[in-house]
């Protein structure tokens, strides 16, 4: 497998995620990031959540805070998909 | 923090998932686990999904199949959670 196309993610703790393989953020707020992988377009959800650590050019990223889940989403980002609880 | 209560979660390209923390697996099939973690209850959505390794002395399991979702649960394992697509 090309190394460029692979994809991981670490949690710790639900208190941060590592990722790799990660092409672009689309949004996010404290209680949601929208991620394009290589893998799919990804969903992040928590609380208090923020944008530790972001290179394109490494395709990885982090993100703190309370982890609720996340889930990759086919086709567009539906916010039907997770139902908001605020 | 005590070791024995850590939880870690790592996924390698959306086709394996290995958990340490994990008290217990309630249930579980092809598209969907049901484990007990050290913080919280955490259902795994997917499709042939299968358990790998499960081992309650060292509160580690892993679990192989196509990765879709994961997701803490507040409370108790609602199937109205996730809407099943089967």
């Amino acid at each position: 497998m090309d190394i460029r196309q692979s994809h991981t993610v670490k949690m710790d703790g639900r208190k941060m995620i590592e990722l790799t393989g990660v092409m672009q953020v689309d949004r996010f707020d404290s209680t949601e990031f929208l991620l394009e992988t290589v893998m799919g377009k990804l969903k992040i959800r928590g609380t208090g959540l923020k944008m530790k650590h972001f290179d394109t050019g490494k395709k990885e990223a982090a993100i703190e805070g309370r982890i609720t889940a996340f889930m990759y989403v086919e086709g567009g980002f539906g916010k039907s998909f997770f139902k908001r609880s605020t």
